[in-house]
């Protein structure tokens, strides 16, 4: 079924992949999609990679079944564990946020990353390019869940995370989706510093690879259904929150996958 | 089997419910403990209800299996799913953390409440005692696993959380096992106001009724086994910054429950 108007799936454990959506719909807005938060899984990072991959096949299995065309997987955690792996089986393309973070990182001398304590530790970005320095972040997440990204909590989190980067850093990855919320407050910290946002840069290496291959759709609307594994008034309400009005949602049981 | 040399099960989703761990070995110093940390699971917070009191039952079975001669729901949002059903159905005494918590509280006039977002959105306290204010903290937890709470990062948070509480409540309900850690500074921020930690309470209760059912150990060592289902270095490692020496530590599959 080579149809171009089938929807582009995209997931995430939860609500991170939101900012990832929200590039590609800017860049890709004839495009319709199904966005899937495994919410009732929520966080992947401190889980073992094993499991990670089990819960990224059953979802890419699922998004198939409801018959997408493409597969980003929207989530550092899940890329690093299911990629490359997921993309070789399977028979439609399959994005991760890694690779395009790190490509573009990669024309720069001294390179930083800031992630999930997973992310940071799995290494998996060095298999890419060479990290100067990394560190990880835990608060980040909940401080952009709680809608606090511009908050003077923000910049004190922030300052004492980053505060140790080498002042020579050309660029920073944000090796993690929800990041792209807190730029201001980290380029506040740390100016002149190329911050690499890996939902942008997906949204780019998406666009460019389905039009290559011929993919693009010439007559979607722009159309979202969100799935979600856990409550989906939960869901809306901090999709909200981080700015993602909700329009159509459901709820998948995880007997379902 | 009534051999009162049986250890006493304790669990949580995480590391939370090593401050109630902690709080029945001061209390406790005889008795043996497994302490059970629902890791690959965690956290239970943004969890549908009935899939938590699905976890509590699997792991107060397995507990069981194990051969607890009582059982410590040390986790607020299992304790507010599970009970009192656990405590009706199952043989040996079970013992949440909300009930010892609003017990203390009850003898002041106007009491306020703090915890997770579910916790504090479930009603549960509202069961026992009226609630004056309360507050959800989402920044407390990930704050105290990164072993910041005297951190002035935690200081600018907990002012963001609790400046608007009325000035004149005199106590507080730590309504998350986390919590105990952050006293120092709530105290700072509510001067006056008593902070009812529910570990405290918890063990307080849990001491006198094995002493009224005769359930005490005359002979233990105060040995604690610990069983994870995620990864068990990752929580040793947690757990050692929460200052537990995580000594005995196994990892139990999923399937196993």
């Amino acid at each position: 079924m080579r149809d171009v108007r089938r929807p582009i799936g995209v997931f995430d454990s939860g609500v991170g992949g939101l900012t990832v959506l929200r590039a590609l719909r800017e860049r890709l807005p004839r495009e319709d999609f199904l966005y899937f938060g495994d919410t009732a899984r929520v966080p992947y990072g401190g889980k073992p990679l094993p499991m990670v991959r089990r819960f990224a096949w059953e979802i890419a299995g699922f998004l198939l079944r409801e018959g997408v065309k493409a597969i980003v997987v929207a989530c550092n955690t899940a890329s690093s564990a299911a990629l490359p792996d997921l993309a070789e089986d399977l028979s439609v393309p399959v994005f991760g946020v890694l690779e395009p973070a790190a490509e573009e990182a990669r024309a720069h001398a001294k390179v930083g990353l800031i992630g999930t304590q997973a992310t940071v530790g799995s290494g998996a970005y060095e298999r890419h390019l060479d990290i100067a320095w990394k560190k990880a972040c835990p608060l980040f997440v909940p401080l952009v869940e709680e809608g606090l990204w511009e908050d003077p909590v923000a910049l004190l989190v922030a300052r004492h995370y980053l505060e140790e980067a080498p002042k020579d850093l050309e660029a920073l990855i944000l090796g993690c989706t929800h990041y792209p919320f807190l730029k201001p407050v980290i380029g506040q910290v740390l100016p002149g510093v190329r911050l690499i946002d890996s939902a942008e840069a997906t949204a780019k290496k998406v666009a460019r690879v389905l039009e290559a291959e011929g993919l693009l759709n010439p007559e979607g609307r722009g159309r979202v259904v969100h799935y979600v594994t856990g409550d989906p008034e939960a869901y809306r309400a901090l999709a909200q929150r981080l700015g993602e009005e909700v329009l159509e949602v459901r709820r998948v049981g995880l007997e379902e996958l």
